[in-house]
This record gives C-alpha cells, sequence and structure tokens, in this order.
C-alpha cells in the first residue's frame, strides 16, 4: 500500500473504466457485446439464462484489515459462480458495480480488478459491463452473474423426494474458523508495529476464508457421472440454514448424522484451541461454497465412487420435520442458525 | 415516517424478502423462476439478451431528506429500464439488491419496494431475484436489468454515420434544474419547522426530478414508423457527454445547433430565477432520460411527422470533431462536462 497511489478523480468515471477494462477479451460465444454501450448483448440460443446477484459491504462482509484487496476481487466473483453452480448451469457473464470512497485509489481498485478477472480467467467467465460511482464511506461490491444450462439439466431447490440421498461437497467449517482466526490476530496485532500474525498450520483455514472456490469440478463429475440432482444449493449461510431451505421448497425433511459431517482436521483442532463447538462451526458457520444436493436412493453405489462428495443423511417426509442424529444417538431439531447479515447491522455514523 | 416502525432484524434477511415478495406475479414468457431459488431462470430463445447495471447510492446520487422512498425505488428501476430502451430493446426482468442501514424500517423498505414494483408494473417487468444486506451507513440500491430485442434491432452507439441526423426526444436540462430547486428550498427550510416549499408553477422539473419516464413511447413510435436508428443512447449524463460518446464509438463529428436543444419553458424560467445558463444546464445537467439517437438523412421527413423528436444537428467526418453552432453563428467545442460521480466523492466518516 505505500507504491504509487493515483487519486481516482483525476481519470473521472470513463476514464477509470477504460482503464480497467480496456484488455477484456470474450471468451464465451454467448457474449456478443461487453464493455462500452449501454448494455452488454448476449445471446443463448438453446439454453435457458441462469441470473444471481450478490452485494458485499465494507465493514458488514469483509473487513480490509485482513483481506488483501485481490482476494476481495476473487471472492466476490466466485461466490456468484457459485450460485450458477447451485443450479447445475455454468457462469457465463458478469457486471460488476463498485462504489468507492475517497480514501480508494487507482491502485487499490485495480488490485481488486486483478482478483476478479483472475476469477474469471480461471472459470472462463465474461466481464461484460457494470458501474463505478463513489460512496461516503467504505466499499460496496455488487456482482451479478449470468449463465447458462440446459432446460432438462437445471436443479431446483424445490425437487428434494422423501428417501433421497442428502449429499455435501468438500468439508465445512473452515471458512468461519479461518474467520475467526484472522479476528483474533486482528486484535493482537492491535497498536503493534512489526506484528507477524500466527498462522502456521492454519493455512488451510485462512485460504477457505480469503480465497474460496466454486464447485465447478463436482458439477462436471455429476454430469460425467450420469448423477442429476433432485434438489441443490450452494452453502453460504450454513448447512443448517441451507438443508431448511431445500426441505421447505420441497416440502419434506430430513434426518443428517452428526459423524457424517465432513470437517477437516485443521478446522477441528482450531474449534478446540478456540473452545468452540465444532458441529456449530460446521452447521451455522457458513461461506463454505460446497454444494448441497440431494440424490435418488437408488444412486448410492454410483455416489460412493465420486471422491470429495460425502452422504449426510436422507431426505424424510414432511412430518418428521428436519433433525441431527447425534454421536449419542439423540433426534436434535435442526434450526436456522445461518449469520443473518441484517441482524448484524451496526450503524457508524449518526444519521 | 411517524406511522408503524418495525425494525428489520426481527424479520432477518428472509423474512424480509419473503415480506417484500410474496405476492409478486411473473408476466413475460422469458421469466421461468423468479425469487426463491440460488438463481432466477429465464428463456430467451429467439432474441438476444441484454444486460445493464445501475447503482445508486445514499448522499451521492440522492438525498432522503426531498427523495420520498416511493419515487427513488421508481427511479432506480425506470433509469435501468431506459438504459434496456437505449438499445432499441424491452427491459424484462430486474434485480434489486439492497444494502440497509439501521435507521431503515420495514415500513421504509416497504415503500421503497412500492416504488420498485409500481415501476415493473408500468413497463411490464418481473422482478426476478435480489440480495438483501445491510451498511453501516446509509442506503445503497443496485439494480440490475435483463431485456431483450430481435438480433437485427439491436442500435449500439457505434453506428453513426456521417450526414446523419441527430435527433432528440422530449426536453433537456429540467431534471436538473428540478434539482437546484429541491436543493434551494431544502437550504431554505433549515431548521424550519413548518416549512413549505414554494414549487408552484415548477411541478414539471420536481417531476422530471423525481419521478423521471424511460422513454418506451418513443422506441415503439420509431418501430411502427418503420425508422431503426444507426447509433442510440440514453441522455443519463448530460447531452454534451452523450454526444461525446456516440461520436468517439462511431469515430465521426457532430454539429448540432444551440437553438434546436429542445427546453422547456419552465427550464428556462428557472434558470433565469436562479441567474444559471440555461444552455449549460440543458447540455451537462444530465438525468434526462430522454433519447439520443441518429437516423439515415433521407428519413428527414419520416422523423417529422413524430411528435416529441427533434432533430438537433447532424454526424461529419471525424476531423470536424463536435461542435456546437451557437445562436450568433459561432461554432463551439462540445466538451463532455457530465456530472463526474467519482469527482463528486465526499468521504464523511475517517476511516
Amino acid at each position: 500500500m505505500d507504491e504509487k497511489q493515483t487519486e481516482i478523480s483525476t481519470l473521472g468515471e470513463f476514464g477509470l473504466i477504460d482503464h480497467l477494462t480496456k484488455d477484456i477479451k470474450l471468451v464465451n460465444t454467448s457474449s456478443l457485446k461487453g464493455v462500452g454501450d449501454d448494455c452488454a448483448v448476449m445471446e443463448y440460443k438453446d439454453t435457458e439464462v441462469l441470473v444471481s446477484t450478490d452485494m458485499l459491504v465494507e465493514g458488514i462482509h469483509f473487513d480490509l484489515t485482513y483481506v488483501p484487496l485481490k482476494h476481495l476481487g476473487y471472492k466476490a466473483a466466485v461466490v456468484n459462480f457459485s450460485d450458477i453452480y447451485a443450479m447445475n448451469g455454468h457462469p457465463r457473464q458478469i457486471t460488476v458495480s463498485l462504489a468507492i470512497s475517497k480514501r480508494f485509489t487507482l491502485e487499490h481498485i485495480e488490485q481488486l480488478y486483478s482478483g476478479i478477472r483472475l476469477a474469471c480467467e480461471i472459470y472462463g467467465v465474461d466481464l461484460v459491463g457494470g458501474d463505478t460511482t463513489s460512496s461516503r464511506a467504505g466499499l460496496v461490491i455488487s456482482i451479478t452473474c449470468i449463465g447458462d444450462a440446459p432446460k432438462d439439466r437445471i436443479v431446483y431447490r424445490s425437487g428434494a423426494k422423501d428417501t433421497d440421498l442428502i449429499c455435501v461437497s468438500g468439508d465445512l467449517g473452515a471458512s468461519y474458523m479461518g474467520l475467526q482466526l484472522l479476528e483474533r490476530e486482528k486484535v493482537a496485532s492491535a497498536g503493534q508495529k512489526d506484528f507477524v500474525p500466527q498462522f502456521q498450520g492454519k493455512e488451510y483455514l485462512i485460504e477457505r476464508q480469503l480465497k474460496p472456490e466454486a464447485r465447478r469440478d463436482i458439477i462436471e463429475e455429476l454430469e460425467k457421472a450420469g448423477i442429476k440432482p433432485t434438489s441443490m444449493m450452494d452453502i453460504s449461510d450454513g448447512l443448517s440454514s441451507e438443508l431448511r431451505h431445500i426441505c421447505s421448497a420441497s416440502n419434506v425433511g430430513c434426518r443428517i448424522y452428526e459423524d457424517r459431517i465432513p470437517i477437516d482436521y485443521q478446522t477441528a483442532l482450531m474449534a478446540e484451541e478456540l473452545n468452540m463447538n465444532l458441529v456449530t462451526a460446521a452447521m451455522n458457520g457458513g461461506e463454505d461454497y460446497e454444494l448441497l444436493f440431494t440424490i435418488p436412493l437408488h444412486m448410492h453405489e454410483e455416489i460412493k465412487k465420486l471422491p470429495g462428495i460425502k452422504v449426510i443423511g436422507h431426505i424424510t417426509k414432511p412430518e418428521l420435520g428436519c433433525a441431527m442424529i447425534t454421536r449419542d444417538g439423540n433426534e436434535m431439531e435442526i434450526r436456522a442458525q445461518g449469520w443473518n447479515p441484517l441482524a448484524a447491522t451496526k450503524e457508524e455514523t449518526p444519521q
């Protein structure tokens, strides 16, 4: 942050947009026209169009004390791709709207954009438009992602059926533990000039929090294996919350097993170190960006062959409700205790 | 604002979204699935897909001292529709992302949404998704609009040719004058309890600023008359700025005539009252949301028959640059002095 710093106002809105987007190449055949007109233009002849949108607000969703701008850009893009994969589709285009306060320079915004563009490159997505304006305080990032899927491949939340198996990709709770760790080191660093944060042996937690990936690989694996989930969503607010969404949209109940919830050993160690409940972190931590999906019972053998996917339970009739079977054999109701961005509101300035 | 007020945190994010979107009906055949999954799903078989996005930030783009929330919602939606019309397309879906600070109650957000939904109803657009989160200070609205147009109907900024006629719909500068008036009355009202603002005879200016409309009617008129513009955009930043965009994208120059610029008499009276330059207001004021477009010279007779459209000049070879012929016959270079949101940055809180 002590490199050359250019005030954004010296470029103006169009100068800034030109600068940030001048060498963008479009890679998807559906992207006909990108940045530079009133609208982006796309062509989707034989597929359905999917649209998802997410807004990230400084001080609510991220803290620039410990989140590098490049990582933030990468994550902001990837969480939108994740929503498209969660419908069994493929992300194709994004638009990026930014509100920037005066403390951000051109170089800061370049870092943010470099993260967004890296994510686009890796996932094969075109940046086709956006809006750049100022804010009175802090940074706001709003990204809309457009994707596609053949009509018969789209998976909604509402298709889960009694006896379906409930599956989860990857592992849960690591991102939340990464956040706890970053917060702890932030507090420890307060007022110290040459503070070195203690992340050894916990790199996975930090990476899951700062640079999550969307599970394109799982979508591709499932397709190759000829498995179409009956319902699916990505885990952004926490497994509990997402399970309840699927059960409510599908009008079913569920049973999952505590000892089947996939947890990385770094997550477990960190929970112990912080004296936190591990299962609570895995169930309610959120920001995992793993896929939660259901498949018909008879596909049990096929799904077992796929690495990185775990069957954690099954769908039931609606009257049985949503519950977890604990290690000691008790049933515990699953309640949506996912992160609520609206309860997290803190007003900083008197209005 | 002294009606019943409900704290948003009592509903939570999903409760709020359910509440705001529960009775939304989809009217476009292209809208397959709206709010309630990871993505909205749309079908665009024989048309191209258009996407535009805009972000509005409290304290930068609007001042809730004099902008009612319902009007704000209406305007936020309409300015996005305007971008789609400016490509000669039709808006079909929007997603709405909000960041809300603690001082906003459920009733406030209902008012904002009622304006958005009214705009959707009038323009036949479906609200299909969004994101609702909190901000630390103030309100941020990010709207993305999706629309369609047959491939051969889309009009870009880049198609203007030498000798084309330059046309403008409606009149210019009124919205800017409305803003000046609102600002003046805000200053005058400071500290007064029963202040009554003086808007008599200036209703048009206030309406243009607070409740602009997108020119769907012009798009439909042009189609009926068999006129396809060679280039087009909507006037959001001011005529000067937009003319330069078209000339630069089309690699042409232009000549417009000061005495041809359409100005309403209320705009003229207000400019005199405030001792401001009328032409500057009309050229650089912005937020007119009128359409600026070019048509081939031979269509002169056809365009003259259409009400509400004025020919203000013509396109030239690029080496002639962009200029306005003043009333006294002088040539004045047109410079983009449109509103620059990034220069307008004011940081309110120390970061």
